[in-house]
């Protein structure tokens, strides 16, 4: 079974939202249509559509993030669900309980949704193959895999700032071999469309197997950035140091980091990107982050709405109406 | 005083729900009538009903017990109460405040329910001996002693398949000594008429008065399981074997694991029930589990509507009107 | 920039509420006569008033407190709100993201207030100077500074009790250098027109400066307590004695804790009051504690009112409007 047969009902309606890849660009296109009709609730005084009112959504959080967390619990809530945060640490699988008995369990309990979040590349896919035919999965983070929502608000707030995909420069830099939101957006901007995807960082973190992803490979971050339309920072791992795939902060930084002068290279309405938390000064400069061309906050903003679009479009399978 | 005189008002509805003991068989018919009309919430589009919309239900665990406390959270959600998980250990206790100062104080703040979960016998009837008029108490099980929720579902779910207790053999095997639910299970069997209860189990398992519960005691699982409408298995803690209580595991699944062969021995139409969460390979075999006589996960869905009824009851005190 | 500024909006009107210090006596008074209005809520039946629905209030607790954490959530709550809690430690701090870009995380995420609670003195402050024109901050307590929610729960338990400040005699009892909650209730008595302020305590617990801030200093708690109107008793911290600053538990009962026969000093219908948890036997008998005069537990019924005005008021900025 594929993960687009996973991924959709058998009327092509988007069921679970695990990965980007396998996914068609008018799915794509739909999610980011629909999270528009969501993009004023966060102005109004009453911040809630009934949308999903009665159901219940779990957070299943198998590694603690409470910036994820935060935003599919406040997503869920201005869709009127009811939220429940479930830490599986702290849990049943204590007790012994299988991962498919306490999904069982959840299901008997009628709730309608897992947000899954895992250190393991594929446990949400492993997941919605097991779950029940009423219930729907998101991906959360699994490992160095996929952030698929992640993708979905950058490509959300790309297309804002820039319009067209299809005629798009966009640059991914840093960490490229071990960040899963790196995967799900060079999967997402060649669905969109954009000719030019290019990934730049040192030779250690970027996988050999780059250029088969459709992507040109830059080791010089002035080279990379010269002329895109887009610039997305990654957020460097500190752990990943102690490993000696990297030099030091400091070395990074005079490579890789984004300053002013390096993002002249780019267009002059070129945005500056990164899915946060930052480390000033390693991955960019505080000029750069909080400067006219960062729309990082902005990406946020969008992430409670690409949320809540996927959310309702899962469990609603009401893409079209809002 | 009683049990009864603390668990049931003036009027002789229920106030506190903390042990199945003591209790009628007219209450505890009410109790599986009442969650009749919540089976149907969870299929609603909107599994929601304002019963006690705007009423406050503190889950106070003194224990973790993220699967209990999912269930009473959902229940109480479901009725539209507000919700407050406070986990003692983490909390003002470690400033020095006496439990009955805590009660105090939260009664204090108006709230209507304390879900209480403790690893000693007797927590929840402290508790309820010492709230305020307005408060209900419900026992989430307090140590070996009691599980009633648990039993009430349990009592719910063999009467939707068989009916009419009072024709019944039930065998209850495994750990009867150390389980509060074996306790609880045992009063509501004989308080709604069935005539036929047993247990089974090894002898170190069966406490010595168990003949004086109204229960037959068998130690051969094939004996116990001969002709019986419902075959209940407990939950084997395994933390007894190191105890020196129990055998290995394994010896222990030769002689008192649930296989196909010795279901056998029970009535074709046998029901299997375990409380959850399942020690495959030890209580039972996956097949029986997941086989046709198993009606664990309904055991789940039914605990849900039990818990709204037994929650709406005591807030309420409105059993007769759904 | 002064306090005042901060706390206020342009027209006058309480924007974040961080400290008593520098309010107006007219702020205060609105305050107290809003919350009038709440307090009939806790006895309806639906405990909840829409004022606040669709709004998004976010604990953000840097220092574990159960207590102060569930008034604020029961508070928010009651009106409405949608709560999330989001306990620092645990979080994305650990990620190294600095706390004024969580700050813009949240905002961006279109939350609404924040109540904070942190152990350095000034972390609110902080925070209010920092976040976005449409958000308020309320100082859940910060280090040995300021817990001001406390202070005007305490002022509308006083006004409720004996009616006009302008007459009162008021003591406060016990570790008063180290207590953001008498810090807060001298300077809200203060601008209230409370003519008679008194603390009492050991040299070592009552900070030089004392006199400066308009009260009387006693170091003999009968003659501290001699026909006042009101006993504040404050929290004890235990792990001040280790530090030397103070004698033995036992000393300090003998010393400084309230007895029927030393609050026999006091005027005859004099209230006592504690901000709690009570340290049994340390700063307080219990026959006062549970006695007559003790209202305690009405200081915990008003809270959940009190912090309702608060929030409805920053929020809503409609203090005149129930």
């Amino acid at each position: 079974m594929s993960a687009r047969d996973i991924q959709l009902d058998d009327q092509g309606r988007l069921r679970h939202f695990l990965t980007i890849e396998g996914l068609s660009r008018e799915i794509l296109t739909e999610i980011l249509d629909y999270a528009e009709n969501f993009t004023t609730v966060g102005h109004q005084p009453v911040k809630k559509v009934p949308l999903l009112r009665g159901r219940t959504i779990i957070n299943l959080f198998f590694e603690v993030s409470t910036r994820t967390r935060t935003t599919f619990e406040l997503a869920a809530k201005r869709l009127s669900a009811d939220v429940l945060n479930i830490n599986i640490s702290a849990s049943s699988t204590a007790k012994g309980e299988s991962l498919l008995d306490m999904l069982r369990n959840l299901e008997a309990m009628h709730c309608d949704m897992f947000v899954v979040r895992h250190a393991s590349p594929g446990a949400a896919h492993f997941i919605a193959r097991h779950v029940a035919p009423h219930v729907s999965v998101i991906n959360g983070g699994d490992g160095s895999h996929a952030h698929p929502t992640q993708a979905m608000l950058d490509m959300f707030t790309i297309r804002r700032h820039k319009g067209d995909f299809t005629r798009l420069s966009v640059a991914i830099v840093g960490d490229i071999m071990h960040s899963r939101v790196a995967r799900s957006q060079i999967h997402a901007l060649n669905i969109l469309g954009v000719p030019d995807v290019r990934v730049v960082g040192p030779e250690t973190l970027i996988p050999v197997e780059a250029p088969q992803l459709g992507v040109h490979v830059y080791h010089d971050l002035a080279e990379g950035l010269d002329g895109v339309d887009v610039v997305i920072m990654l957020r460097l791992q500190r752990e990943r140091m102690s490993r000696a795939l990297l030099p030091s902060e400091h070395e990074y930084f005079q490579c890789y980091g984004l300053t002013p002068e390096k993002l002249a290279r780019a267009r002059p309405d070129a945005i500056v990107m990164h899915p946060g938390p930052i480390n000033r000064g390693v991955e960019m400069d505080s000029a750069v982050a909080d400067g006219p061309q960062s729309v990082i906050l902005e990406q946020v903003t969008n992430g409670i709405a690409v949320r809540m679009a996927i959310m309702a479009m899962t469990l609603g399978r009401a893409g079209g109406e809002a």
